[in-house]
């Protein structure tokens, strides 16, 4: 039997997890991922994931690729896998993919969005999910900021130092602020992001809608190169991964 | 110093708590709770909770009554208790209430909601504050079911054996389901509810809208004052507090 190349999307809860990457000794999502697949097929397959998301970091729309020879039709994968999932990580769809897929390459964009709430009261039943701002800000101006952030960029000033990669140039295709209610949405889409990237966009864009950094300098972090021109980095909880092309 | 009567309003995520009531060596509501406010006091105050939610069950609008004599101000309690809590628990108010303040037997009415996911996708990000069925039901049917509750009634058929109330007649104000996209709502209001009350009512309205039982059986069902005569009980984690009116 050939060996069949399986693109996976997985939805997953991250706020019980260390982040998408496995690690010896500690829970994260691909190593549930990689058991739940054992269990189904007998075989050790691990999940390369198009993006490691980070401890607390949820996704509705991962993607991941695993080579696989079980006979399982390709229209059973997504329920099969999920019914050996814990509840809060699921398989949502299953297809074939050509041989030699790049899982990570060959990503066109992604949409990151963060949630925060302004409201006081603590909102218990989605407190895992959002930043707990607590507090009203110009949406107008976090607006004036993230346009800045559009086009293709150096983007090394929002990059946490940890990251090693070659080039911080990365190309923002959106990002805009949206508020409903005491919810506010940060709504991020680019064809990648740096290590935090996306984070320290959404704590530079708080500073902004609190008034303690003008939206004009945006334009001067981005040329400082320097992760300490930015803001602060956003708490991890907000953040899920929306979606990604190819 | 006079000591004060103070109501609270409590909002929490049941998930991972063992119910309301304190229990040795067990994660509960009003144990949490308790510690918060010993913290923030220096004494030993238990809080009277107006309804003994079960494990995994949450609320928005849990009341509890402890009596205090620490000089802090009304207006501050909520903030400062809740500042001492997790961040699945929230005092969400606090008002002086009058001496001798009955939280249980001065209840003139409590609404309860119990979410149904009937989509086929888990949906991980709220898994765990609803039932996943997984298939459409059919609301009309179950909202006929759900009229044949409303009244002065004898509800033993939709007690848990473990109720040891001295009677089980109980008001129904209002019982109806309502869909929204693949989320499914059954809200229930009345004067009070017997152990699992809520939960048998659910399962039994379920029972209908996937068309295993008749509207009309409801009566039957009422009649029988037997719990086998009901529908299964449904999950705890789908059952939210929402308020209690005084």
């Amino acid at each position: 039997m050939a060996i069949r190349n399986i693109q996976l999307t997985i939805a997953y809860d991250g706020s019980g997890y260390h982040g998408w990457q496995i690690q010896p000794g500690r829970k994260t999502i691909q190593g549930v991922l990689g058991e739940a697949i054992r269990s189904l097929t007998g075989c050790e397959i691990q999940v390369t994931g198009a993006s490691r998301t980070d401890a607390g970091v949820s996704a509705l729309g991962q993607v991941g690729v695993m080579q696989i020879d079980s006979p399982i039709p390709t229209t059973n994968i997504a329920k099969a896998i999920t019914d050996r999932l814990p509840d809060d990580i699921a398989v949502t769809e299953a297809v074939e993919a050509a041989q030699g897929f790049d899982v990570i390459g060959s990503v066109k964009s992604k949409l990151y969005r963060y949630t925060i709430f302004t409201g006081t009261v603590r909102p218990v039943l989605k407190i895992k999910h959002c930043w707990h701002l607590g507090r009203k800000t110009d949406i107008t101006a976090m607006n004036k900021g993230a346009k800045r952030l559009i086009g293709k960029k150096d983007f090394k000033s929002f990059a946490s130092a940890a990251d090693k990669r070659e080039t911080s140039v990365r190309t923002i295709f959106d990002c805009e602020a949206k508020a409903e209610d005491d919810w506010l949405y940060i709504d991020v889409e680019g064809d990648g992001f740096l290590y935090n990237m996306v984070r320290n966009i959404v704590g530079t864009l708080v500073e902004i809608g609190l008034g303690r950094l003008e939206p004009e300098k945006v334009k001067k972090i981005l040329e400082a190169k320097d992760r300490t021109a930015a803001g602060p980095i956003a708490p991890p909880q907000g953040l899920c991964l929306m979606w990604i092309k190819y």
